[in-house]
C-alpha cells in the first residue's frame, strides 16, 4: 500500500514516521506547502518533498528537491492521509475523489467530509472498504479508547460525563495562549468531544465539557462513568491494563502528574517524547457502587498516530482489527506487555 | 467588638481589610512574625502590630513599632481570627481558649479544630454563640454558596459531582509549581473538597476531584448536579442572580475566561483586584433534563474575607444571618444589585 501524507505539521510528521516502519505500507512522499525547517528535516529523513508549483522556486531556494506537486503525489499513492488544517482538508476531498484515491482525513475536519469516523478499538470494522474515513480527534480518541475498554471488558455504561482540563497549545506554537488563565473552551456544555465520541460508538449518553489551560505537554480527563453494575475495582484495573493503547501509572512509581509521563516517554527513547497511550493515574480509579472515576492524559500531538496507520489498514482491506492493532503497536513500539490482542 | 487578627499573610489582610470598614466592629491589630514589606505596609494604614518578643528587636530594625506579644493583642480583643498557615491554628487554639477568647480559623485547619464549620450562606446559625468556628477553604466556599443557592431557591440536590482545575498558586508564591504541566491534586478521589462541604451543608452526597494547573489567579470549576425535579434554565439563572455573592458573567459581554473576570475587578477599582464572588460563566448554565452543569472561578485569596466578617458576627451575636450578610457587602462593596437578602 503507498501512502501519500498530505500536510506535514504536527500530525502529518508523525503519521508518516508510523507509516514508514510498517511492513505492510509505504510512504510515497508528504506534500508541503512551506520550505521551513519540517521540510528540511523530512527530506533529511529520505521522504520525497511534494510543492505546489508556484512555491517549487522557493523550495529549490532553500535547497530541496521537489519531487512534484499534489497531483504527481497523489497519482504515486493507493491512499491519501489528509493532515492539513481545520477545514482545508473537506476543500482537498474532491481532488482525492477525482483521482479514485481513498483518504483518511483527521479529527478537525467536520464528520460529514468521511463516510465513517474512525478509532480502532472502537469502530475497526466500520471503516473495512470505506472510500473516506475520519480519524476522530485526540481527545475524542482518548474518551473512546476508555469507553471501548470498558464494553470489550463487559461493562456496560450507562453514561459517561468526562471534564478536560485542555493544553492550551502545542510545544510548537508559540503564538497561543493561554498564558496564566484558564478559558472555558467552549463555554458552553457540551465541548464537541461528546458529540464526536457518538459517531465512533454510537448511541451512548456523553456528555463533556472542557476549559483551557497554560500547558503544552497534554490533555487531562477527569471522567466520571456511571455503569450498567457495579463491579470491583480490580475489574476496571484489569479491563484497562489489558487494552491495547491505554498504560495505568502508579503514584508510587513516581507518576505524580503528566510531566512524569513525558518524562517516561523521553527515557523510553520515544520519537519525540510522544505518549501514543491514554495514560490512566491508577490512583485516580475510584467505585462509589455504580460510579467510575478516573483521571488520564492523553497526548494532543501522538496519539491519533497509531490510529491512522489502522485507518489506512481498515480502507486498503490489508487485516482485520485486532492484527492490524497489533502490528501497529509492535511496529511502533507501544507498550504491550500483558495486552490481549482480540 | 474587637477584633484581632493572627497571622497576616493572603487572608489575614484582607480579614483586617474587610473588618476595618465595618462599623460594628473594630482592628485592634495584626500578629506578624517576620518585619517584611506586608509589616510596613500593615503599619502604613496605622494597623497596630504586634510580634513575639524575640523578634522585637528584627521589627525595630526595620522601623516598625510593636505595640505587644501574642497575649497582649488577644487580650485586648474579644475576638481573635487565626489566619496562620495551616495547622499552626491548632497550635494557637489552647492559647485562645486559655485567655477565654472565641476564635475563627481558617479551612487549612482540620474540620475538628472548631465546634462548627462555616459559610454564611450554607450554615450561619450554626456558629450563633459557639467559640470555635472554622470558615471552610476557598474551593469548599464557592462550592457551598452554589449549592446553597440552589437550596435557597427551592431546589433538592440529588447529587454533586464538581470537577476542580485548581490554581496551582496564588501569585506572591515564587516558589511553588507547576509550571506546564497538570497534576491530579490529589490522585486519589474524592478530593478533601466533596466531604468538606458537608461540614457545613450536612449529609450531601457529593463527590469531588481535582487537578492543578499553571495558573495564579483563580480556581476554575466544572459542576455536574443532578437535581430532584428538572427546573427550567430560567430558574436557574433567577436563583443564581438573585443569591447574594454569586455573579453571572456572559460571554456576549466580553468575560471569555477567568483572566477577565479579574479585569473587571481590577476595573472596578476593588482592593488588590479582588473578586469576592463566585463568578459564574453564565453560557455554561445548562440543563440536561435534571442534571445541571455549570462553570464558575473561585478567587482563592479573596472569597473567605467576607465570610471571616460574618462568622465574626455570628460568634459575637451582632446580628442575625442575612442582616450581617448584606452589611459586610455593603461595606466592602460586594455587587448587591437585584439581590435577595432573606
Amino acid at each position: 500500500m503507498r501512502v501519500a501524507v498530505v500536510g506535514y505539521g504536527t500530525i502529518g510528521k508523525r503519521v508518516a514516521d508510523a507509516v514508514s516502519v510498517q511492513d505492510d505500507m509505504r510512504l510515497v512522499g508528504v506534500f508541503k506547502t512551506t520550505p521551513d525547517y519540517g521540510a528540511t528535516l523530512a527530506a533529511r529523513k529520505g521522504y520525497r518533498l511534494y510543492a505546489p508549483d508556484d512555491k517549487r522556486e522557493s523550495f529549490r531556494k532553500a535547497s530541496l528537491e521537489v519531487s512534484g506537486n499534489l497531483t504527481d503525489l497523489i497519482s504515486e499513492a493507493d491512499i491519501v492521509v489528509d493532515a492539513t488544517p481545520d477545514g482545508v482538508g473537506a476543500e482537498n476531498k474532491s481532488i482525492y475523489a477525482k483521482a479514485g484515491k481513498p483518504a483518511i482525513f483527521q479529527g478537525g475536519e467536520e464528520a460529514d467530509v468521511a463516510e465513517t469516523s474512525f478509532n480502532a478499538l472502537a469502530n475497526f470494522e466500520n471503516a473495512v472498504g470505506k472510500k473516506f474515513v475520519r480519524v476522530v480527534s485526540c481527545n475524542t480518541t482518548g474518551i473512546s479508547r476508555v469507553l471501548s475498554a470498558l464494553k470489550l471488558g463487559g461493562l456496560g455504561i450507562k453514561k459517561a460525563r468526562i471534564f478536560i482540563a485542555r493544553r492550551g497549545a502545542d510545544p510548537r506554537e508559540y503564538k497561543k495562549g493561554p498564558i496564566n488563565d484558564v478559558v472555558p473552551n467552549p463555554a458552553t456544555i457540551p465541548s464537541h468531544h461528546g458529540p464526536d465520541v457518538k459517531t465512533v460508538l454510537g448511541d451512548i449518553d456523553i456528555i463533556t465539557a472542557a476549559v483551557a489551560v497554560p500547558v503544552t505537554i497534554m490533555h487531562m480527563h477527569m471522567a466520571y462513568i456511571e455503569l450498567d453494575d457495579a463491579p470491583r475495582r480490580e475489574k476496571i484495573v484489569d479491563v484497562l491494563a489489558s487494552t491495547p493503547r491505554i498504560l495505568l501509572f502508579d503514584v508510587k512509581a513516581g507518576y505524580n502528574s503528566l510531566a512524569q509521563i513525558v518524562e517516561w516517554a523521553r527515557d523510553m527513547g520515544r520519537p519525540r517524547g510522544d505518549v501514543w497511550e491514554v495514560a490512566v493515574f491508577s490512583d485516580s480509579i475510584t467505585l462509589n457502587g455504580r460510579e467510575l472515576y478516573l483521571m488520564y492524559g492523553v497526548h494532543q500531538e501522538a496519539i491519533v498516530a497509531p490510529e491512522n496507520v489502522d485507518a489506512i489498514r481498515a480502507v486498503g482491506k490489508l487485516s482485520d482489527k485486532w492484527s492490524s492493532i497489533e502490528k501497529t503497536d509492535k511496529a511502533l513500539g507501544i507498550v504491550t506487555h500483558g495486552k490481549r490482542y482480540g
